[in-house]
């Protein structure tokens, strides 16, 4: 059963990622700029960013540009923030 | 061209849904115990909260479990923290 045409579900898949990747930006530019990480846990980094890894992969084994560029782009990001959290964390 | 099983595919996809499943609660459970919302943005909330949606329906479309799994308890996750942004915003 083709349930959409899959030019659909790549839109639907690339507003998402649109979406869900602007809204994790203005967190990165926010702590490059205060230099203020002491609300970032580097635990939690680590795990998102393994996590966002192998959703990478998950994309490209599943085919799915939208999941690929979407991860790629918060890879980017995560990797960003785990930057700053060690270059600004308090001597 | 077959790139891998599915059910390894799926595995990857679980392990990924896991991680940055668990790596975005304890925001949710600091945000509830602090009752601090000053470092939340309602816009960049709002988005999240819509572009997570179009995960879950395109993980759907897809026929992701990973994806629907994940995104169903983040949206849960991206709800609670838009009500307490209402609810505790200093009045």
């Amino acid at each position: 059963m083709e349930l959409a045409s899959s030019n659909y579900i790549e839109t639907i898949g690339f507003i998402a990622a649109f979406l869900t990747t602007a809204a994790f930006l203005p967190q990165v530019f926010k702590t490059w700029k205060t230099k203020d990480v002491s609300g970032l846990s580097f635990s939690m980094l680590l795990m998102f960013f393994v996590g966002v890894f192998l959703w990478l992969v998950y994309g490209y084994y599943k085919e799915s540009p939208s999941m690929i560029m979407a991860n790629t782009i918060t890879l980017g990001s995560a990797f960003l923030l785990i930057y700053f959290k060690i270059t600004y964390r308090k001597k």
